[in-house]
């Protein structure tokens, strides 16, 4: 059978367990772009690196974490491709290829990159690898020549130059070769993390996908409301409460009417919210928590998984290599 | 049986056929290197990208020139490895790895960096390959954890650059595992060009090793002499000749001292002298020209020499990675 979806490729990197608003920022998209796409998504461990190099030792275990996180969230291995970039050793030839032909303005230009050495000050990441990241970046799409990748609003800037270096390959190779990927722009779904700011587990605000509902329930119940609703008898407003975005993407559209009209007009008090968040994340995780026990308690399937992935990864990555070295002439 | 000479690394650049400047500026040592070293001498292909970038078409011929160049001068694929960078792909996996704790500073400051982007002014250098020279040539040492690399004094700060990248990874993986280099100082016999400046091919002042005595001949008979000497009644002095060094490396011992003498006395003049110098040559360069011709007629021989070579060096190199990717806890 011919493959004739248009193909994207998208990764993450393991730096952690996910939460909620990895959940909302990027799964729940890539769940439904593997119904419609041919998907490549990639455990981005060579990418952890250039933030982690100092102590890489908890990169290892993140892994295998990583892609249990997404099978839990709904990714199906018989719908799309997940790999270790790392075991794509292609992706590492392609690198330092197409670095010879890519101008140092163009990554020191590069917006998020002197933002991300401000953000990450307790890091020192002015190394060789951290402003070469679009490179490798661009590497790992282009290997898979895909039709568009999917992307936030702020990744903008690093797909213009991932585009940037693959038209300055074609040129040198005097053919259209890489594809330009056009961008999948990704819904602007953000959750915010409990304490209203951007959810983050160095923050402590966040809810991890796979914590269990004993530790969660404590945390929506000392959630942050509508500051100036004192009391049950003062009327909110949903718009400026940081309860109200969870009940949008987890509790059923009926009831989060019913609870918008019971919360103007003060019929309906926080901590009856907070009771129906908890019921609502209990039913949204259940799935989530079943199908992460099953892998977990899979060891075998998940390393299937993996393996048969980065297997077809390299047979994808070989072919486009062959190519590459035929272009600019590496093949003896 | 066990290899227990001391392993050494070096490379070069497939830009072009080689000449008499090469050979005894690098090539007779690396002849006298193989019968006492473990020696890994490669292409390197990939290391010609970074000026040849934007045209990489003639890399592709260079390559098996460059071999054919070797054999010619008496590397002996049975005494050494002779391979081929690109043909290692971990080389540009341990590239990726090193970029990641390799100090932009480092390479900034390399004494190397700036003088070659001003000699080559003539393409655009600004690329992040280029910036990344030292760390590349840091991996294709690396890798084979050699006790040291012969080097030009020119290339002391590359060295020591690449101990400071190895001694970092030591450091991160909290084991002495990559080796740090000595340097083998390559005894400077440089042979200057026919005009007297560094020989090279792009000055037209060079005498190829593949080139044939009817195209030498006129080019010694022009070459420049003692300038004083205007007549052959003068005394000259082969000190301040440019011709005299060419003596000193293909001219027996006592021929060298009946010139120096009669060229000081005036009893022998600077015809003469330069017909000599093509007896000379012709004579050094005969055994060179015979086996440059049978590997030339042997174009089985030639791949076989190449891709036993590669097969060594990628056996040793996949070693070092199952290594390095344990140490920096990249094996799952
Ligand atoms: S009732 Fe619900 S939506 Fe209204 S302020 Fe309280 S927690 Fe927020
Ligand atoms: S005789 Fe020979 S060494 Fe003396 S000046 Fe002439 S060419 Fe030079």
């Amino acid at each position: 059978m011919t493959n004739t979806r248009k193909r994207i490729v998208s990764g993450m990197r393991p730096t952690g367990p996910l939460h909620l608003g990895h959940y909302f920022g990027v799964l729940v998209n890539w769940v439904k772009l593997q119904e419609e796409f041919d998907c490549f998504f990639f455990v981005a461990d060579w990418h952890a690196l250039t933030s982690e190099y100092a102590d890489p030792s908890r990169i290892k275990d993140f892994v295998p974490g990583l892609v249990m996180d997404w099978v839990a969230a709904g990714l199906d291995e018989n719908k799309c491709v997940i790999y270790q970039q790392s075991a794509v050793k292609e992706i590492a030839e392609l690198h330092l290829l197409l670095s010879m032909s890519t101008p140092l303005g163009w990554l020191e230009r590069c917006p998020t990159y002197k933002e991300q050495k401000q953000q990450i000050s307790q890091k020192d990441l002015n190394t060789y690898g951290f402003l070469g990241y679009p490179v490798l970046m661009s590497s790992d799409i282009l290997m898979y020549r895909p039709e568009a990748v999917p992307v936030g609003q702020d990744q903008l800037p690093h797909l213009e130059l991932c585009r940037e270096i693959a038209r300055r390959f074609n040129h040198i190779a005097g053919q259209d070769f890489l594809t330009e990927p056009k961008d999948l722009l990704t819904p602007d779904a953000k959750l915010p993390g409990l304490d209203g700011r951007k959810m983050s587990k160095s923050y402590g605000n966040s809810i991890g996908l796979g914590e269990s509902m004993e530790t969660i329930r404590p945390k929506v119940m000392g959630m942050l409301t509508d500051e100036n609703r004192k009391r049950k008898a003062d009327p909110g407003d949903p718009a400026i409460c940081n309860l109200f975005p969870y009940h949008k993407l987890m509790t059923d559209a009926e009831t989060c009417a019913e609870i918008e009209a019971g919360c103007r007009d003060a019929s309906w008090g926080c901590v009856d919210c907070k009771k129906k968040l908890v019921e609502s994340m209990d039913g949204f995780l259940t799935p989530l928590h079943d199908r992460r026990r099953q892998i977990e308690n899979d060891p075998e399937r998940l390393r299937a998984i993996i393996e048969s992935g980065n297997a077809k990864a390299r047979e994808a990555a070989v072919k486009t290599m062959e190519q590459v070295r035929e272009l600019i002439h590496f093949n003896f």
